[in-house]
């Protein structure tokens, strides 16, 4: 059995990301009651048709379906785990930002006290859910996922990983590091070229499509990397990547080399281990093998 | 007066980069003289219907319009450095990968023997040229890029960036240094999901859309530097960005924090001064200001 747009749902906590999720529901029609640490966070979304609850323990009984977003996995234990009792019987998906382990963490004490559980990881901003181009990716209860799968994609593109509660969170973490990361290679771009009195929005408006167009270079690096032989024909030589005049022309600037740095040492690695005549995907050895 | 078709090109460098401009010319309708280092390397393109020439003096001999796209700097300094006499009174494109302060090196030495000089950087792989997508920048004479752009445009879409022979240097290597530390957070979110039997292929089949998408996020961080105001509204804060749950994640998948460490040591230098209600976009401050 699936969800129907007639089935309650409640909503444990209102930040941005919250409150865009109970706005999805109540849209497509759910009947949703909400619930935040602090209020007035609802009075938003109560006059777009959701009931406020008192208490998280109201909210948790006002539904068989209980969402939480949180501010972190502390957040959750304290305000979910005195109410395993109430819980017991209901479904629970738990969409903070998590660790893998966290996430594994909650799903054992769900099962102990009878909750069916799914894990998820939104990889959207606010603003995005319910329009293309958010996915949030879930792992855990399968079934959990089937059955609301209608309400689940009311948030955007919905994913399922497996049966381990960790891997949705896993994988969220490292598409955000990737995020993290690029933003800053993005930063530091911006920090070169600005004492030649070139602006950011200057060279964001270069380099959002060049950074864009060079994610289609990370299947080639997936499959040497699969494939486990970095001599396969076709790449650049990691010799041929060193960053020295990178980081001299960083230098030059005037700037922190850190940035760049970073790159050059898992190079590095490899072209001291004498790899220097293979790809430059061979750099995922440097970081799977960390240095002492 | 531009480039016309009939008109005579040189190039000087044959690895996959030159052979790649040299072919769109020869294909243009351009009579084309090609040079190598090492010879075999034109066999190629002279069955396309370029000419070869025995030396590098013989092929700056034949055409007004001379490019050069070799190994690096010395490289250049090292083939062109004794043929000044030879250049005078022609015109030298440099596509060379080389340092903003190693091209303004070469304006000035071809300002000195008489030669008009523009310096490129090229924004693509040898397969891209002459495709959707690529492109090449310039700075340096603006006579030159003028006079040449219909022949510039035949490997990609042509950008000037002033008489500065070092800008477009300067932002190609700012744009490099934003793909190599993309790459590396790639990586970086492949070796994180490895251990739990995820291939990299599987990986990067979500990494790449969801980080192409993330350049979007360039334009806002832009803004807010450019304003020079890192309090203003709707900004993810600094405090919020901490990366502690995921470098925890990384470590418990066993291997090099590095890479993420790298954007956490910027976002701490940014909140320990005070700043973590600020934006996320305020670590171009710590890049700007090198920690000693």
């Amino acid at each position: 059995m699936t969800t129907h747009s007639s089935d309650q749902v409640s909503v444990l906590g209102l930040g941005a990301m919250g409150s865009a999720l109970a706005g999805a529901l109540v849209k497509a029609g759910h009947p949703t009651t909400v619930w935040n640490r602090t209020p007035g966070k609802a009075d938003a979304i109560v006059a777009l048709g959701a009931e406020s609850a008192a208490t998280a323990e109201d909210a948790v009984r006002a539904s068989r379906l209980v969402i939480a977003c949180l501010l972190d996995h502390a957040s959750v234990l304290e305000v979910l785990g005195p109410l395993s009792a109430e819980l017991a019987g209901r479904t629970l998906v738990n969409v903070t930002t998590t660790a893998p382990a966290q996430s594994r963490e909650l799903a054992a004490w769900a099962a102990d006290a009878g909750v069916a559980y799914l894990d998820g990881g939104i990889m959207a901003v606010p603003d995005m859910i319910g329009r293309p181009g958010s996915s949030v990716l879930y792992s855990g209860s399968a079934e959990v996922f089937d059955r609301h799968k209608p309400l689940l994609d009311l948030w955007g593109d919905s994913a399922y990983f497996g049966e381990d509660a960790g891997l949705a969170s896993l994988f969220d973490l490292a598409l955000l590091a990737g995020m993290y990361v690029m933003f800053a290679g993005f930063l530091h771009g911006a920090a070169m070229v600005a004492p030649e009195g070139v602006t950011a929005s200057a060279f964001a408006e270069r380099a959002a499509p060049w950074l864009a167009a060079m994610t289609g270079g990370f299947q080639g690096f997936a499959a040497v990397v699969d494939g486990g032989d970095y001599t396969v024909e076709g790449q650049q030589s990691l010799g041929f990547s060193s960053l020295d005049d990178l980081i001299a022309a960083t230098s030059g600037q005037g700037i922190s080399t850190e940035v760049v740095d970073m790159v050059q040492r898992l190079i590095r690695r490899q072209i001291d281990a004498g790899h220097g005549e293979e790809g430059f995907a061979r750099i995922i050895e440097s970081i799977r093998q960390p240095a002492h």
